[in-house]
């Protein structure tokens, strides 16, 4: 069962919550960047080891148990923060600051630097599967078809060079629970790198919480 | 182009870029999730962010320009240290510990935490994707057919829980430079999660530069 948590913090938790601990996210990126790329002598690199684990320790004083899920507030703002692609509160995200309208379309313009490599200057390719995953999954929600990924099939076109790059996604079609969206991934200069078609499937368990939680108060994606 | 680096490192170098740089990355990690997890009050959450600048300076002092890529090592050894799945020295892969065998199977046992999460207490459905490209492009190369992803399509079958995971792949036939690969998740009881196919393709451009790494020397992934 899908656990959504539902809270009602006060503008000042939101304001922590999105934007000191969003920060806190953003200088721990940089940092992933720089330990990946760093030459520093041995001592040098042992002694910033130590210092990480003093605050590792420091933040885990006060920490949440497991992983952080998605929260609801009293004001319907869906708060997935800790999410592997979009989450502001995740070093691992990129973050992607994804587009919505209605008609069910999705997209994001974002920058992928060296830590989401795999062949020598180019993207992983898993890593452009994990993005246009989320991707589609938005374009669905946007349209009104929420749901989790029934297939995804991924087509590469050519290389995925590391920098600036746009995914989008649309939904193309949809029949009965089933949302077919289509999706793109493409470089500086506008080619298309990937492309790819999703099903996205709301599951039976999961059908009721969304109604629920739609019916009593709309909700909105920040 | 793909650009593989050369170089003649010492067992000395060896060394610290396995060990010292591999254990920096380590403790990147759990300072990722404490990041991700932390509830302490704005003042500390803003100390730590201020240090955490200090440290990345201090690594940045002296670092590589650009991505990791791919360095083959005088003895053939192939270090993908960067790899966004595999790579010891990115602090954002799990990272996988790939076995292999030579008929062309790969597999791999692992723990994802919080910073892999999708929906409430699950893995995000394109993290399954990110590895299972990796895993099954290694199934390829370990019955020596490498290549790029030509396609992958994943079927998900469930949810795959946060927690200790395997991927494992294998070859299933090919068709003159096209290798058909098979691969799956499960969860810690041993049930299929994810399922997948890959179509592996070594392209034009890339068969000279393996090919004559490839004579010049045997190549040996670590």
């Amino acid at each position: 069962m899908l656990e959504y948590r539902f809270d009602d913090l006060s503008p000042e938790d939101l304001h922590r919550e999105r934007d000191v601990y969003g920060d806190l996210t953003q200088r721990t990126r940089t940092l992933i960047d720089a330990v990946l790329r760093t030459e520093v002598d041995v001592a040098e690199a042992q002694e910033v080891a130590a210092q990480l684990d003093a605050l590792s320790e420091r933040l885990l004083a006060k920490a949440r148990e497991g992983s952080y899920g998605v929260a609801i507030g009293s004001d319907g703002t869906v708060r997935n923060y800790g999410n592997a692609v979009v989450g502001v509160r995740n070093p691992v995200a990129p973050p992607l600051e994804v587009q919505r309208s209605e008609e069910g379309r999705a997209w994001a313009d974002f920058r992928l630097g060296a830590q989401y490599e795999g062949p020598p200057g180019l993207v992983h390719g898993g890593v452009t599967a994990l993005i246009l995953d989320q991707i589609c999954g938005e374009a669905a929600a946007a349209g009104g078809k929420p749901g989790m990924t029934g297939t995804l099939t991924m087509r590469y076109r050519r290389g995925t060079p590391l920098g600036d790059l746009r995914a989008e996604a649309w939904i193309d079609r949809t029949e009965g629970v089933k949302t077919f969206v289509i999706g793109r991934m493409a470089d500086e200069q506008g080619e298309t790198t990937v492309e790819c078609e999703g099903i996205f499937i709301l599951p039976r368990w999961a059908r009721k919480p969304v109604e629920e939680i739609s019916e009593s108060k709309p909700l909105r994606f920040e």
